[in-house]
C-alpha cells in the first residue's frame, strides 16, 4: 500500500472522495502558468475532528496536504500537487454563531463569503470585506489569503476582522489562537500570523469574524479622464483630502473598452481613464460632492454623482467585469502590485512602456486609494513568442512596482506564482525568518509545499 | 573579564553608560510585584548598526537582553534581570519622516508616543493610539507592547497602525518586515508577530505607522448612574447603536470618589458609575445627542452633554486621573482584563464580591466600549496579610474575566506579572505554539528570558 493509500484506509470511508471527476476538477484554482497536478486523493472532512485525524495521519506518514476551499485564488495556491492529499473545506460550512452586541460572529471556513455578508447583513452588521470572489470564495479562503476587495480603501482587509481562529497544526493537533474581545495582548499575534499564510502553516477550521455597524446607502461619483496624468492628479487630491471614500477604483483606457464592448454602459470611447468613487458616511451627500469638486479641479472630462442605490450596483457591476470583459479579449496573464498611491501614474506609465516594447494590450484596473493595481496582461497562449512577451511583461510590471516602493502582491497572495518574487522582495533575512517559521510550524513541509516558500536545506545551527 | 565584560569591551566605548545612579534607575518600569534587578550593564546605541553589533555580541556570548523603552509599563516586560545587558532605546529618538500623500511616518524606537502624535498633527493628520501613559512612554515600548488606551474604541491598538518595522533579530541580524503600501500579502505577517511580543523575539529599531486624517473636535457626554446596572444598560444601549463613539469610557464608585477626593471636579459622590462619552464624527451632534437619550433611556441620573473644546479636555484628564487618584488610597495592584463588552457589569459584580470577601477597596476604570476594565486593588504593602488578600484578588479578578469569555491582559501585555495566566489562557497546545515561536527566533532564550514565557526544556524532535 502506498503512504497515501495508508492514509485513506484509516480515515472513515464517508469523507474520502472518490468520483474520478471530482478529484480531476481540484488540479488547480484559478490562475494560470502555475504548477499543478491532479492529487493524489482528496478528503472532504465534516469536523474539526477529521481534519485533525488527516493531519495526524498525513504527518505519522509523511504525506503532503493541499488545503482548498472554492479554488477561486489566482496564485495557485490550492493546485493540487502529485501524490498530495487535498483537503477541501467544503463540508465545514455553517455558520456557528451571529452575536450583535459583541458584535462578532462565527464561522467554519468552507461558508461562502458572500453569506457571511448575508448572515451579517440579516443582524443589521456588516462584514466588510469583498474580494472580487465574494460570491463564490469560501471565508476560509479569504482568511488563508487575507483577501482585500473595493472596500478596502475605507475599512482594511480580511485580517482587520478576523479576532481568532481555530487551526490544526501540521501535526494534527488542535491550535486555538486570538480571542473573542475587542482587545487583547495576551501572548504573541499568532491569529495573523495564520491569516494570509496560504495553507503553509495549518488548516484553518473556525474563524472568529468581528463585525461592523451596517453604513448607509453610498452615494456614487463616475469621473472620466482625458489622460492618466489628470486621474493621476485627482488621486492625489483625494488621497489628502478630508473625505474618506468607501470604494475608491480606476479603470483604464484598454479596461473601459474592453467592459464597453462586452456590455455597453454608454462609456466615451476616448477617455483615458476612469475613477469609480463612493462615499457611505453619514455625510455621503457632501463627500460626493468634494469628490466630485476634487475631479473637477484636477482636470475631469465629465462627472457624474449618483445616490440612487440601483444605480451603484450597476456602476460597481461595471467594475467588477473589468476581468470578465479583459479575458474576452484572449488568453490573459493577471498580476497584482501595490505601490504608494502616489506612485500609481508611474506605475501605469511603466505598464505603457511594457506594453509598447512587447506589443501587447495590458488593460490595468483596480484599487487606486490603496495604490493597488491588477494590470492584465493579454496575449495567444498558442503563439511561444506571444507567451514569452506576457512573461516578461509580467516581470517587468512586477519589477517596476518594487522599483516604486511597492510589493510584489497587494491582496492575490504569493502561491505559486510569485514564490521567486517574494524572495526578491524579502531579502535574504526575510527569507531566512519566513522558512523559520514554517519549519517551526511545519518540520516536514508537508502543507501546501511550494506554495510562498521553497523549502531550504537542513537548518544551521545557531 | 565576565561574558559581561567582554560584550562591553567589544562595544564603542560611547555607548556603554557607566553613571551608578542611571544603571540603577533602570531596574523596574511602573508595575508592582514583578520580578526585578539591577541591570548588569546598560547600553545606549545611536543606531540600527549599534543595535546589531550590541545583540551579535550577547549572542555570540551568551548574555541575556533586557530592552527598555520609556519604563512605563505595568507588567514587569522591562524590568532589569542580574547579569543582563539593558538596552535603553532613548538615542533612538528620531522621527525620520513624514509623507501627508501616503499618510505614513517613520520613526525609530525612542521617541515618546506623544511627539509622534504632535508630528502627525502638525500635517493635518492623527496618529490615533493613546495610551494612558503617551505623554512620557516611548513608540517603540508602545509596538512592543501592542498598546491600547481611550482611543481604541474607534480608532483600534497601536498594531492597526503598525504597517512594517525593522527589527534587529537575537543574532545580530537586521530584519525589515511589512511595507510602506496602504496593501500587501507578500509572506507571513511577521510585522504583528513582532507588535506586541514585549522585546522577546527582536529588538524594534524603526517602524513606519499608518495616519489617518484627523478629526473634528469631539463632543462629550457625561452620564451619571445610581448603580452598575443602569449603566450597563446604557453600555449595551450604545453597543447596539449605530453611534461609533470616539471615547467610551467607565468609572466605578470608588473611583469618582478618588478623584473628586483629589481634584474636585464636581461629581455627586452618591452616584454608583460614570459614563464618559465623546464622538469626534462628522455628526458628532447628532451622535451626542443619541448617545445622551440612551443614557437618560438607561435610567441616568444626569446627562451632560459639551461641545466645547477646552470642557472635553477637561473631562478627559478626569478620566486621565483615576488610576493617580486612586493610587493616594494606598498602594495599589493594578489588574488589566478585558471581557466582551455585553459582560462588563457581571466582570464589575464579581470584583465587588472579592473586595468584600478580602475586605479591600478596589477601584474600576476603563474602557467600557471595548470590555477592558482596569480593577486597581489598594492595600498596605506593609501589612503581610493585606498583601496576601490583594493578590488573591488579583488572581480572582483575573479568573473571572477568563470565566466570562474574557482575557488575562487587554492591553497591559504578559510581561512578568501575568506568564502563569497566559499559560492558562492559552492551554497546552497554544503555550506550546508560543515556545515554538520563541525557540524559532530567539533559540538561546537570550531576549528578555522570563518576559512572557517561561523556558521549557530541549524541544522533542518532532
Amino acid at each position: 500500500m502506498t503512504d497515501l493509500g495508508d492514509v485513506l484506509a484509516r480515515l472513515p470511508h464517508e469523507i474520502v472522495v472518490t468520483d474520478p471527476e471530482l478529484i480531476a476538477s481540484y488540479i488547480r484554482d484559478e490562475s494560470r502558468f502555475t504548477e499543478h497536478a491532479p492529487p493524489g486523493a482528496v478528503v472532504a472532512p465534516r469536523s474539526t475532528a477529521e481534519v485533525a485525524a488527516t493531519l495526524s495521519l498525513t504527518h505519522e506518514v509523511g504525506v503532503p496536504v493541499v488545503t482548498r476551499g472554492a479554488g477561486s485564488g489566482l496564485s495557485g495556491g490550492a493546485n493540487g500537487l502529485a501524490g498530495c492529499l487535498l483537503l477541501t473545506t467544503k463540508r465545514l460550512n455553517r455558520i456557528l454563531e451571529v452575536d450583535p452586541v459583541e458584535r462578532i460572529l462565527v464561522t467554519q471556513p468552507g461558508v461562502v463569503t458572500a453569506d457571511v455578508r448575508a448572515t451579517a447583513a440579516g443582524a443589521g452588521l456588516m462584514y466588510p470585506p469583498d474580494p472580487g470572489s465574494v460570491a463564490m470564495s469560501t471565508i476560509g479562503g479569504n482568511v488563508a489569503t487575507n483577501a482585500g476587495g473595493m472596500c478596502c480603501v475605507k475599512y482594511g482587509v480580511t485580517g482587520d476582522y478576523v479576532l481568532g481562529l481555530e487551526v490544526v497544526l501540521a501535526d494534527g493537533r488542535i491550535l486555538r489562537t486570538g480571542r473573542r474581545t475587542m482587545k487583547g495582548v495576551a501572548g504573541y499575534d499568532l491569529t495573523h500570523l495564520f491569516v494570509g499564510s496560504e495553507g503553509t502553516l495549518g488548516v484553518i477550521t473556525e474563524a472568529t469574524l468581528r463585525l461592523v455597524p451596517a453604513p448607509r446607502d453610498p452615494h456614487t461619483v463616475l469621473a472620466t479622464f482625458g489622460d492618466l496624468t489628470a486621474a493621476g492628479r485627482a488621486i492625489d487630491g483625494i488621497s489628502t483630502s478630508r473625505v474618506t471614500p468607501s470604494v475608491f477604483e480606476l479603470l483604464d483606457e484598454t479596461t473601459i473598452r474592453a467592459v464597453e464592448d462586452r456590455s455597453p454602459l454608454g462609456f466615451d470611447l476616448t477617455v483615458g481613464a476612469v475613477l469609480l468613487l463612493q462615499s457611505d458616511s453619514l455625510n455621503a451627500a457632501a463627500d460626493a460632492a468634494e469628490l466630485s469638486e476634487i475631479c473637477s479641479r484636477s482636470g475631469a472630462l465629465e462627472v457624474a454623482v449618483s445616490e440612487d442605490r440601483d444605480e451603484a450596483r450597476a456602476l460597481l457591476e461595471a467594475r467588477r467585469l473589468a476581468l470578465p470583459a479583459l479575458e474576452r479579449l484572449g488568453d490573459w496573464l493577471l498580476d497584482d502590485v501595490c505601490v504608494p498611491r502616489s506612485r500609481i501614474v508611474e506605475l501605469l506609465r511603466g505598464i505603457e512602456r511594457t506594453a509598447a516594447e512587447e506589443r501587447l494590450t495590458i488593460g490595468v484596473f483596480g484599487h487606486a486609494g490603496d495604490g493597488n493595481m491588477h494590470p492584465t496582461i493579454i496575449f495567444d497562449a498558442a503563439d511561444h513568442a506571444s507567451s514569452a512577451a506576457a512573461h516578461r511583461a509580467f516581470d517587468a510590471i512586477t519589477a517596476t512596482a518594487l522599483r516604486l516602493g511597492g510589493t510584489v502582491t497587494g491582496e492575490h497572495g504569493i502561491g505559486r506564482l510569485k514564490t521567486k518574487w517574494l524572495e526578491r522582495e524579502l531579502g535574504p533575512v526575510g527569507l531566512d525568518a519566513h522558512q523559520t517559521v514554517k519549519e517551526a510550524f511545519d518540520p516536514r513541509w508537508l502543507l501546501n509545499p511550494g506554495v510562498v516558500l521553497a523549502r531550504r536545506g537542513p537548518r544551521r545551527s545557531p
